[in-house]
């Protein structure tokens, strides 16, 4: 990750440092669970007292062995006695430890970042709940179609978050796996009843099947929620954006005492997070790519996974809890422009044709198809002022000369208010009813 | 979906004719819900004897009114008397029709699909089987490794299939939504308690949050299933084609009589199918970009997934279902080489290096790493024979150089397989108890 | 293709019967190429005279063969005398003709784009040498940045679609390659002088270097191409489907008389050609990954990839060409609202600040950043109205208070339209220098 | 990039320090065309003199202004005297700065890659010469099919580079651009004569239609080709894993002394540069999404690219960078098992299928579906031995059968190889006369 966006809650778990970490816990929980069976029983114990992890060592050896794994247990067994030395990494094969230390790896990131994801769910929430009220006008095509609930608008995006941190949080509890199955997963040496018993030492499940690797399909599935997360943070960036531009001006993100907004232009003021949010999803869009390419392993396993691994994992994790911990201080601080958002509601009637649609529907005998054409006139000439009352005299005359017996309502600002946002209050029930992880905190 | 790959199963559901059919039972389905409300009791069932899909008028009005949904219901309702006609697409908009049929055609779709799959899961299951006794060379980085068995290969891959298989069935279980909120999801003509009657009509439930759209996450979620179903099946298809090659020929796709392998080159017996669900995995990969960038829609919803949506989703499931009928087929009819599986495995022993490596730390005193040093120039000078009497009596001849008093074991070929196979039946016993779905028919 | 973006022009080259019709040409291109060699002169001419495509006679004898090159020579040389028929075919593998008529079909293909491609040119060089003198407010973020020429904004879409045509000319005139290199491309019946007489014949080159298949990094090199212009093609859309929101309405797309936006709401008129192109656009970016993909055949050539171009390579030419005439009859069609274009130039005058800014530095003494901070402040003041004036004085103000012997101009329209776009016929001079592919029809 | 694979000759080109030089190198260019128009001459040249990079006084800045261009310019100015340091950052807005400074990064970047990917070419081309005469089996489908010169199959390699090279080459001499044309493109304060001078001090083309960003399709194609590179690379590197197996033995890859291959099987030597390097290609195809993606900025731009281009767009560099010179010395260190190479070509004849059905239409009268038919038969019987001798009598029997007057040759070893490497001398020449690039070194 490059210094501007690292987050040191993420690279710290994939530094070095605790990469060699997390070998030695997976390799003692190795040996704990061979005690006494083949090794003596307190020998993990024994080594733990003694092992240190010196990472110019390792490099040192690891120059002559091009090994990382032969050169890590070399390093730590060297200061061993040979009789307890040579039952570190006793009936495993490299990537029993590469694969069960990535695992780890994972789920302290995972660590970190679920509870960045609730923080986000829990701002989203006050803030459709603050804004529950507000009418606004709603847009499909990017066009004025109908008013509901701005608060309505924060709780879909609300809704979709719920659903991707349900899918990270049972991917935690389910997914995440161990191997101590030896070289091609034919435990010569271990057994599955040993894996186990290591696994549990380690707080996961041990693969059903694993040859040499937990098989790929298990972090391409957490890469493809990460992606749809990633789609999510994309699609709210996008709202925002679009709220935030000069010819809406309903939001503005928050804005820094002395920040600038441009070089030559002093009187601009951006929406630069939704804009970087926007470009943080793209990369993690990217990542789904390389988690499919890398389940199609020959045989048993190869390692054309691992290079890229190396590189684009830490950076998934990485680029989703910036993202996480960015989006959720973006939420907190809009700035909504309620007198905005209000106005453009009632300076824009058109939209009550549907209204009238379903009025006169409802109140007359002309085939509906006939009244689509009346209202339509009607909104045409009345999109010329946007006004509500050309609109009402317009499709008024037209009906009376149809049938002069006929009237037609013309609605209240508190009409349209209660006419528009009626079932507000019943959707987000619902959506709390069937996600309440934004509740708690 | 082109003629050659074409399966009706799903085709059929992807017509023309089966989306107005499907429009159709939407809109009978909210007239259903509204009766009593608005509407006439028994006016859903009315419509229905008299509604024929007549597709020649729709598009007859379509070329008019560029709107597909209106086109359709004028065709409905010209043939209807006006009083009932005009609550037909009463306080909908056409997305919640479209959208909620798209619903329906996808559980249609999975309808066929789950079966298809679990064929599969079956063959899978019982090739593995059949092969659980035979002892095969594993292979890391394509390079012989260590015997395993021959059915735990295939049980790796039954074990990732299973995974998606669950994927699936939840799916279908759990995230098939339909919507009736009407423009930008405000409810204003019906509410979420008739959407829930609706709903119940055509067996799924509502969305909890919709926006003139349901969004476009479940899609993808279910995009992100079927891409990594095809990884899976990428990489059953890319391991037959290894094992089908002159160089490995430990396996052959069933021939059928008279099939002709190469025009010019008569001799040719070629893994078509794998190659062919090589090339089907690609394009499911292909569509899972489709899937999150359709996520980002504008506002309340634009329709820039509409076009991509159109095409490649009916293909998603053709292909899909295409290629777990071909791999059911083609993994009954592998014709497995034992011959040439099993010689492998005993004319290639310098995989006995590991299993020398543990005997010595076990019953020696040496560090482990001088018994690496002492086991790789053994195994190196053996591997220009693959002897492994070879291998054996230079080890041998190293070890007592060390210390004339120790001797090293010959295995034979039984205590070979016993050595490399002890864990199968636990590895199977394992992978059925948390995957049984293979056991079922 | 589905039938909804059906272009015949297209579907047609990529048809069953064309497919066949091109084998034959091939196969008649070697013939003569063999003619005085091996093959008694005529034989080609001969054979064309009585060659018929009977694509159910194919069929029948694929169903018994599986191989559809073999099924289509028997379906010709079974009405033959033996000794010419015996001479189709001869020397060349499957590949060479089914890889060579590939390239026939992509020439078609290009042969309908090409053209369709500087129409579209053409129209976007008129409508921006139309609205060359327009001022409009320009955007960056988003928001309201300074004046510009409307012109020039399509003008920059002009020049990145120009880029796309030339890569394609290109591409059609030197990346088009057949090959007849027999099996793994090693001649041993054929030779290169042959083959170069064969593709002469064609009016192609011969790939330098084949081996029982064109390598594939020609065709990802055109897919990427296009792909580029489904991005050239989604910047536009997007721009279009931006103008044209409600909140913004500079623009909006030709509405066909009797055309509905909405089947509930009859006042919309929806940008949906932009929103169609967008998820066109988005086709086009799926298939690089799969041209890609299949450019890693294995040896001297697997078939993985064929499966995939089957499906993907009409649809990809079938989609470029529709979108590109829809996009010019969307362009052609667009109605500029001029006034609302050139009246937001004036209402919102914030952006003088950058031209102020330079204007004091340039005339007075103070430093740069105390200037930029001055000129700030007055800006968010003057944001409240937007107004000029408002701008203007309080920036005088600001200024006297330093030093009141300073005065600010306030500039006219007329001026504002000479400072902003002062440069336009510069570009549009450059671009055209540059880029004149839009010129010539 | 991760500091395993980090090459410095490019990650010093992506430091901060190295990107502050060259923002420096900018907006020096650009006093320099001003200078005599608004600037004293001489200006830039005594800026040159005082300025000096420092990254913790930009930083500190920074953290107050959130705008980084500001920030450096600041940085600079405030250590000059107010009536030059005015002048410096003249009429130009931070994208000049930073898109023209990223062109120049990017130009820095291939002139790193450029030489090392001719390096690449040259050792292509000197093994492909060292392995012209030598016969290899050629494979289809992974099949045996006939052969050919493994350094005819070498040169094929070759080829797909030099096509790559050649397009990198072109996008150096034609592509590389710089804007100084202010607020979205305008040139209020500058104009197109004066940047076509700045571009001139910097070696670069101006952008010939900029708005207030250089468009991203110039990023994309570069892109586009990069990842297309990652494709020649993972091609190779697939075909070295392929041959490197322990199935097919024809190479391995050098192997160090001390090197070790599996912790726990000393038995092993894996093809790891050819893992690794499909790996980097998989990372290098992960970056066209992100180059598509990001051509589709908002209006005159947003900056939704920048922070994606601040993360892959120097691995993109690093990664081609560390891949190619890689790949160069594992070619050098293939060691090429020469006797399992040929061995293989004599020890499996029946390929000569085609040999003898060509032969065998040439010379009798018979149909070619009959010969066919007996060909497959006799080398479907030989493919139980492989053996020649078998086909060979197999065949005559079947002829002797149809007409006791047939004989049928039986090509000796050097005859084989005469047939089938006949044209192996024209396809080195046409190659060379296409694409010399890798004889210059």
């Amino acid at each position: 990750m490059i210094s501007r966006y690292d987050k040191k809650e993420i690279s710290n778990i994939w530094s070095e440092e605790n990469k060699f970490k997390t070998y030695l816990e997976v390799e003692l929980a190795i040996l704990k669970a061979l005690e006494g069976e083949k090794v003596p029983v307190g020998s993990s114990d024994k080594i733990r007292e003694k092992a240190t992890i010196n990472i110019d060592r390792i490099n040192e050896i690891e120059l002559q062995t091009r090994h990382d794994i032969i050169a890590f247990c070399s390093s730590i067994t060297e200061n061993l006695e040979p009789e307890i030395g040579k039952y570190f990494h006793f009936g495993v094969t490299s990537s029993d430890i590469i694969d069960s230390s990535l695992t780890l790896q994972i789920k302290q990131s995972l660590e970190q970042i679920l509870p960045a994801f609730k923080a986000l769910l829990n701002s989203l929430l006050l803030r459709a709940n603050e804004m529950k009220e507000t009418a606004t006008i709603g847009r499909s095509h990017g066009m004025y179609a109908e008013p509901f609930s701005f608060g309505q608008k924060l709780l879909g995006h609300y809704a979709e978050f719920c659903r991707r941190y349900q899918e990270l949080e049972d991917f935690y509890k389910n997914d995440l796996r161990v191997q101590f199955s030896g070289a091609v997963g034919n435990y010569t040496i271990l057994e599955p009843k040993l894996e186990a018993i290591a696994a549990k030492e380690l707080g996961v499940l041990p693969e059903e099947h694993s040859t040499q690797v937990i098989p790929r399909d298990r972090i391409a599935k957490l890469v493809s929620i990460i992606s749809m997360t990633g789609a999510a943070i994309e699609r709210i960036s996008v709202e925002i954006r679009h709220l935030h531009r000069s010819d809406v001006g309903e939001l503005h993100e928050g804005f820094a005492k002395g920040q600038k907004g441009s070089s030559t232009m002093p009187h601009k003021k951006n929406p630069i997070s939704g804009e970087n949010l926007t470009g943080m999803a793209r990369m993690l869009r990217s990542h789904i790519g390389l988690a499919l390419d890398n389940i199609v392993l020959w045989h048993e396993r190869d390692i054309s996974h691992s290079s890229a691994e190396r590189m684009y994992l830490p950076d998934t994790f990485g680029i989703l809890f910036y993202s996480l911990t960015r989006l959720t201080s973006t939420v907190k601080n809009l700035v909504f422009n309620e007198d905005v958002i209000t106005n453009r509601v009632f300076e824009n009637c058109t939209y009550l044709s549907s209204y009238y649609l379903h009025h006169l529907i409802e109140t007359t005998n002309f085939k509906r198809d006939d009244l689509y054409t009346l209202v339509q006139e009607a909104s045409f000439e009345a999109s010329k002022t946007q006004s509500a009352e050309v609109f009402h005299n317009t499709l008024e005359k037209l009906l009376i000369e149809k049938d002069s017996s006929l009237t037609l309502p013309m609605p209240t600002k508190d009409e349209i208010k209660k006419i528009f946002l009626k079932s507000t209050n019943d959707v987000f029930e619902r959506v709390l009813k069937q996600y309440p992880q934004g509740k708690e905190l």
